[in-house]
């Protein structure tokens, strides 16, 4: 996950408010359709947009979506043939990867972002929804086909979806795209869980550095979606005034926005979990360094002093043989074994003292 | 404490809203019910979904719970039944764990979570009220039966429990699902209260992870708590224009409302203190470390100097007899004791360098 | 300062809302009163709260005042004749440490903190104060008696508190209680100064362990007065529409208001700055390791490399008479003298390396 | 700066508010007045309360102006000559030292705290302000006169100043003392800049105090200065409804109301950039410790094996001449130089593993 | 980037608001005119203040634009044509540095920031926007003259720029000015990643500095920056009862705050990232501090107990011939192959603990 999403906006710094450009498309854009009233149910695969257009025009709902990057002609046909706004139209081209709903004159258009986990971190995919009269247009700028839930729903007859007109397929494919976040979570928090289990146990330096990238993506990525919660509440507030949703759509809305707040709850909780482990990991490393430090230290006050004494009678004033105080002991009858003993004293006294101080036990 | 409560989200991204599925029950549904007006009190334990209803219509107040997980034949029956919304039973069946109130056009339903101390953590279960005419619905899907308490005091007539509606009971059933917090809070204190005690004394290991696991379940715990508190605002708020509640509950309310006000300040002021925990446990580290160290200074810096002097003085120049220059001290007459002298004196005076640094006495 | 204060909670889980039980009282209870109209006063030392119901009845302002904690008895008659709501009451007995205001329709009824100082940390008495028609009703669950200050003032005719009503009393005894914290906080203020001196030249053990009970306790003192702030406020609110307040009240109420805000300024002030404590703290001790170890490594780096010198001409390689290869050193005519020049040179070469690293100078 | 605002809050708790007492006075108090209306302007240098009285009374705008610490009985004069609210009174004598703004009837009252540096840490003064009709009054507790400014500016005639009434003199006033923080700050940045050089190539042990003396200060300044945004916020919002402010003034609250947003902008950075301090001054004393235990462990690894390898060639078992495993090395032809080959290449083995580590470059 | 945004202020302190002072320019202002109308327009390059006060008094829009500080005459004279309130052209020429929105009877006064990047570090420019009746009057105090974009978008006839008044020219230079921001944040992201890559392989004290700078300056630019949100938010709410905004420019506001709004996050989110860096690189270093310890601790381990044993050959009590117990080791027949192998167990065993410790690998 990178910062780069406001690169887009770089390259237009100065152009008019608004402007289409000719931008490289990765994922070219296919279209299709859907359209249903009461038990008639008839899809368009692969058609265009003019063509989209006249279904449009048909009492019923019509849902139409885009898979992929749309490129320049094509939003400026739709533009043209749904009036869309320029602004609109450009926030689909530009990818600007932070939720929004704006409400233009003829039409509600809302951004999402879709989380998806690549296998080693999350990325965004950005969704576009508009709802007009009669139609619902979805643009995916992503490969995989994830609204082909939705459009299985819609295949069986006299369900809810059915049943309701172009708010609740509106809103069922938002609640789509919010509940894309649940399973990336569920690989957010199994892999924090496997970080705690290492954490307390080996800190390594592999450690230090996931658990920077996973403060790091989580911060990003809390970035990214917490403006989807405002956009699902904006939706709440306005269906009383709005000619788009209908009252009973409210608790259905509400459930949304519930789920919006439980991923932004969850995001926060990881965030400050993932916070405490670097508190955790720093004393981890410290307790490590006294683990080092203890045991350099026994050896060391072990043998340094009995290294002196050995040192001591390695001196040679014993071959003076003119003074009694040149080294008497090493005449000594027992001076050998006595001076080992001196030194098995001083060693075993070293061992008492690292005992008295707690240094022994591995607990600590 | 896991972070697993989005789950369940997980498994049916992409369904139809309000869908209930067959999932595994683990502690099956046992439903019982308790009708009561003026002097008179009827209890019908387990009885069937059906024979609840048909209670429910007699004048009074009834109250039917059911303890453990609901299946999803239960779940149907009595969705058809009281007219409950599918997004509420889809709730009741995949146990969100997030407390929320939700306003239908039949009923008011409410989600708390009921925590409980299972001897080493905090576990929540998932505690679902519903309140419409003339009935209170509770659902609480754990194993003990704490609303036995309620129960009981149902049995004494002319209580204010006996002689109030439904919307008293709905209050007393929130009030002992949210007062079922201060046990396990005050088991937190204690343990709190102990680790206190190894903290600055001796800090280990396992402090640092006990510290951990407390600050996280604290987050955690706080996050699935602090909902209780716009449940119960949002109840009191609605008091006014809602036909449920009667005005003269409100000061139960606002009393139940301080309770989950206190209950978010103890977590949070818990919170806050193992978080500090967590700054003293560097701290403390970091001064057992500097205590080694002094030990390892001390031991090396006395005894790194008089090993040096005895090596000198284990040089072999003294076998050199024709130069004058050739260690003559070992020929000096007290040439031994003079070594010892001056290593007395350099010990000495390191000794005192130690005092004076302020490095001998065990305080610090 | 414990944790204590939701233990009371706890041995009633599950009991009825407002239910008073008997519980032991270590502080009895002694009722007394004053009532005053115009130029008269009469004080009614120890009598019962029957007869101080007779009092309130008479014309004028009746303050009754109890020092203690009432028992059970007390608090149920004292109910039945004031007309106190029961939920109240239970507050009353519970000691729950957290300032609220409640309405209710025949009185108004606020619990405040009173912070004292016990000579090692601080303590919070419960101090409850009831306005109603023509009586001020107070509960000091304390020993000391802090409202005689109140009592004196109301002995001189002509003041402003005897010529108001019941709002002013009421007025003038949380203003007693609220800035009881003023001399606590200037404890507080000096501990804190003490602990300043002490951190930056001698930091201990012992001052990691105040560091850490000064937040500590700051955190929970924090927690127990600021909704004390909430309290005033909503009087400030209540006093144009209810009928305990006359508007000339207003900039008293304010200049309470001023001091609770001040306090609370003051503490999360203290909280910042011993919080500022701990990261210096672990920065001081770090700096003092840092001198061990500059201490260490310039006795060692000295030392060793002589040590290795010295260690070469203890070898007995000289003993090899028949090479002229073996440690000729021995036999020059200068040679131990010119070893004791090489030693010197590295020496000072270290002395001066350390002094390029700035090791040498106290100062950091 | 120190913590003591509150102390004079001590001495008087339990005492009635508004209660004026004899207090030791260390600046004396001298008052003097200005009067004009439209070209004319006379200055009353040196006068006492009651003539200021008479002044006030005449058509035109009078500025009256305290100088020092007002003793109780010009107080007390003040008071009943221009009907002061005794709470006010009080707050001038006290010296609280938050700023707030009063409304009382008959006039308002704006305290201020008026920031000077010392030289060495800012102290405050207490700026009062009253406006009632036809007179401003400012008592400013400190020595030097800043309010010469406004003196001088007011003896041009037809500037802003004197063509309009008491509320631009009031406002002119308060500009004055909010602007005393810039040049404060300005000193505040100039050492904070002074610090940061420090930081990062010599952070020595005064530089922890330094750091930790200034966080302290901003915390405290902090806390002093940020009432003063909610005393002008408060003026421009009461300029539709009171009598005292014209409506073309509300330009120059707005802009009076920057400055105060500006410096707790300044306040707030600072804080912000010292506490990074303190992180980085911790990571440097860290890395400062590197740098020695790096030189430690070179020179001991280095020498250590050495030192061994000496240590061998100084055993005794060559004095045994009947075995031929008696360390014959001591007898070999070349042996004493191959022990210094062996010693060199064991030398350059460890520098090349050192400069593998990174460890010899100074760059770290 | 410094912090002396406040100097300006300081040498003013106490002279009236809105006064104008003679200042040294460092960049001279050069002022040139477009006007347009329907199809028609017209440039007027380098003309004086005179003669764009005529120009705007025709019919259609007048853009006058001001490149270069200008000086005091220059605003003088402004303010007397237009009639700009007086602490406009203070705030124009003292380079407050912070964004806000003026609204003055006649026009309304804008002041932005306008980032730069000069290679090194983030400059900020001030932008100030008047608009009037028939006019907007741009003043740019930077060299490079950014507005170009505009101008030569207006070269093109019938576009949206053209055929909107003048409400939407300063839409389009506040949005010009506000995307400034991007590419320079832009850079810093870049910057951000650089040093992440450096952070977890080689932390090096230059990084220290890098991080400690990138953080610093990411407060000062947020601050410097984020009113501009303010700004904007006001000119949406203002657009319904200002009489300068036509509704059909609110999306285009909407859109202008979102790119603020985008901003700001964008700005947390890396001062988020730059905070977390300094936590890790505390880590990074005391991982460094282990591994340099664990060396010494491995070499020092080994060698320091062979050194003693071979310490104990060298005494010389092996000189005693008298006594049996006098080293008979010495004259061993396997003697001194003895020690070696001793010695050599030794060194094993300690490997061997070494690698039970998890020491050898470099792993961590």
């Amino acid at each position: 996950m990178g910062f780069d999403s406001h690169r887009d906006h770089t390259r237009k710094v100065g152009s008019a408010p608004g402007t289409l450009v000719d931008m490289p498309v990765t994922t070219p854009a296919r279209l299709w359709a859907v359209h249903y009233l009461g038990d008639d149910m008839t899809e368009y695969p692969d058609i265009d947009a003019d063509a989209a257009r006249v279904i449009v025009k048909k009492e019923g709902v019509t849902w139409i979506h885009i898979q992929g990057q749309p490129d320049r002609q094509l939003l400026d046909r739709l533009g043209i043939l749904f009036d869309l706004h320029p602004l609109a139209l450009e926030d689909v081209q530009t990818l600007v990867q932070r939720p929004k709903l704006d409400i233009y004159q003829e039409q509600l258009f809302a951004i999402l972002n879709l989380p998806r986990w690549n296998g080693e971190s999350v990325e965004l995919e950005q969704f576009n929804l508009f709802i007009g009269e009669g139609y619902v247009l979805s643009i995916h700028a992503g490969e995989e086909e994830v609204v082909q839930a939705v459009r299985r729903r819609l295949a069986k007859a006299r369900t809810r979806l059915r049943t309701h007109g172009t708010d609740y397929l509106f809103y069922a494919l938002m609640d789509l795209v919010v509940d894309q976040a649940f399973p990336v979570l569920e690989t957010f928090g199994e892999e924090v869980e496997a970080l705690e289990e290492v954490l307390l146990e080996r800190p390594s330096r592999d450690l230090l550095s996931a658990i920077y990238q996973h403060k790091r993506n989580l911060m990003i990525l809390r970035r990214q979606l917490w403006p989807t919660r405002e956009v699902v509440s904006q939706l709440m507030r306005g269906t009383n005034d709005e000619e788009y949703f209908a009252p009973d759509l409210q608790p259905f809305l509400q459930d949304l926005y519930d789920h919006t707040v439980h991923i932004m709850d969850l995001l926060e909780t990881y965030r400050d979990i993932v916070a405490s482990m670097l508190d955790v990991y720093l004393s981890s490393v410290s307790n490590r360094l006294n683990d080092i430090m203890r045991v350099l230290t026994m050896i060391s006050t072990i043998f340094i002093p009995l290294t002196f004494i050995v040192g001591v009678y390695g001196m040679n004033f014993g071959n003076n043989t003119k003074s009694p105080w040149a080294m008497p002991e090493l005449n000594w009858y027992y001076g050998y074994p006595l001076v080992w003993g001196v030194m098995l004293v001083i060693a075993a006294g070293m061992v008492v003292f690292f005992r008295r101080k707690g240094w022994l036990g591995g607990g600590r």
